[in-house]
């Protein structure tokens, strides 16, 4: 059995070694810039992690696990690009540093690059045994990775579509988030468990693990952004409450804030010009009136104990569900 | 067997079926709209001809086709937005009908739908034999298309490398038209042939008949913007000469010209500002004395031949071959 440590050294080293045509300089050089920019590698990471609670063989799919990060690493960079964002993990990004037209030809080749990646893993495709059941589970992970990248992008479209909507639900915000941000985790954990021959069942379980998980990582993510502690959090609090960005909260305000308040809320959100720490005080203020705080956190501990059941149900001895019940944890900046 | 004009039709009205989410309106729309509006299908049908060589049932491998479609689309989506054109087969490109994040993101879910397409032909995936060597040809096709989507960026790139670039020599002009258009069609057919479950030699020579036609038909384009009929071509004549664009013949002409002449080419080269039709004949007027034009001319005519030579060779009774024969002289708009 890996630990996460062991796993995610182990994913960079092999990062380093993804083929990449030396002819085509300028293609490739921001292509092994953006991979090498850190991240904690959680994609690749929980698919070896799901794949090893049934075979050891981690190795057998690691183009697969290498996959899904240059898939994750190319949404970023493309993201980057439609958001005009000047840094990412500290580091200027590929459209600042080359230039916009390098960076969509950069991230389109990575996107393919991950497809060969998941499509060309020679440890499965050379394999002369080819039986039934190995076939079955290289499509079906096939199947997973489409879902997944398809639906990443929809995630990216609804997110830019509630920019300019005027009222978002709170079940249009949580299918973006778990487009956006779940579905790379669940689909990452489902491909292990498939590429694994594990049961279908469990492959199930490990998918609804990394969804409920995800979605209280990403609530917990945006409460912090206006709780969190801007030493510990590491971006500036109140980003979204700036940009009028129609989180779980944002919209739990408008449902359950009275009319003044409401009233007040809104004012704030049409105001074209303000003071941001004016802003972000008085926004929040009508936050902690409206109890949201405490409302998103009962929401990220439902979400995180759904997610916690299902690796519980999993038909696995329990002392190998430790790297990923650690790894939950350790996300959500959690002891136990 | 069928014939060109009935597979275009097959492929449209296949094309309208491509399942895509309702729910994602402005992610979709962008991308109906940029694969309805035309072009010859060119890359599917090839695939489905070749196909068709070996075997009857083309309906099999008809996502495998739309999948070459639809990433063709897409690069042409992308490389608009690379070029800020304004029109694509006279209507307006999908970054200016909407804007240039929806041409990004659109864009990205085309690739990820292609290989979508590519990957889950149920024709072959819910096929309970699995047969070894129906298995190796699946690998095998997916191996081809990941050549040719990698490819084709890579050819990009060196299309972007060359505006930048003092010189470019012969070979590395063909090696980029080679990537950039005929790649898709080499690897349309080879995947035809592929699926079909042909022997490797077969589908070696389409590859080979899909690349030396490209090449001809390449060059006859760049040919054509010098020394075509404004009425027939219908691009504006003298565009690459304009843009400096180091097509095979400023190469050849470059090579070729006389210390006097090339002094002259390189100072129009270097010229900021001119009259358009003034440099369209004096750079004309150099490739005439260099004999440009029948240097260019004889490429073609020796691509061709050697692209028709490959598809000769392949073990196919020859009355089969008339469709690829027929759309190759169509394509070079010839008659024999």
């Amino acid at each position: 059995m890996y630990t996460q440590q062991e796993l995610t050294q182990i994913v960079n080293d092999a990062l380093l070694k993804v083929r990449m045509n030396p002819e085509v300089y300028h293609l490739y050089e921001p292509i092994r810039y953006a991979i090498k920019n850190g991240g904690k590698r959680i994609r690749p990471v929980l698919m070896l992690m799901a794949y090893n609670l049934f075979r050891e063989d981690i190795h057998r799919i690691m183009d697969n696990a290498l996959a899904m990060e240059v898939y994750h690493n190319f949404t970023l960079l493309h993201d980057d690009v439609m958001d005009k964002a000047e840094l990412r993990r500290g580091m200027p990004c590929v459209h600042v540093k080359w230039d916009e037209n390098t960076a969509i030809l950069s991230g389109d080749t990575m996107l393919a690059l991950a497809y060969r990646l998941m499509t060309e893993n020679d440890a499965f495709f050379d394999d002369e045994s080819c039986a039934r059941a190995h076939y079955k589970a290289q499509s079906a992970a096939l199947k997973t990775f489409n879902e997944a990248t398809i639906g990443v992008c929809e995630g990216q479209q609804f997110d830019m579509d509630f920019e300019t909507m005027d009222s978002v639900t709170e079940e249009q915000y949580m299918e973006m988030i778990r487009l956006k941000t779940s579905l790379l985790l669940s689909c990452s954990l489902k491909i292990g468990a498939q590429l694994a021959e594990a049961g279908s069942d469990d492959a199930e379980l490990l998918y609804l693990f990394g969804e409920k998980v995800g979605l209280a990582f990403q609530l917990q993510d945006d409460l912090l952004d206006v709780y969190g502690d801007p030493k510990v959090f590491g971006k500036n609090i109140g980003g979204d409450i700036v940009s009028n960005k129609k989180t779980f909260m944002l919209i739990k305000a408008l449902e359950l804030a009275d009319e003044n308040n409401k009233a007040q809320l809104l004012e704030w959100i049409l105001k074209r010009e303000f003071d941001r720490q004016e802003k972000i005080a008085a926004v929040t203020y009508i936050y902690n009136v409206c109890g949201i705080r405490s409302i998103c956190e009962q929401k990220i501990e439902a979400l995180f104990a759904e997610g916690m059941a299902a690796l519980d149900r999993l038909c696995v001895e329990d002392k190998k569900k430790e790297p990923l019940r650690d790894f939950a944890l350790k996300l959500m900046n959690r002891k136990s």
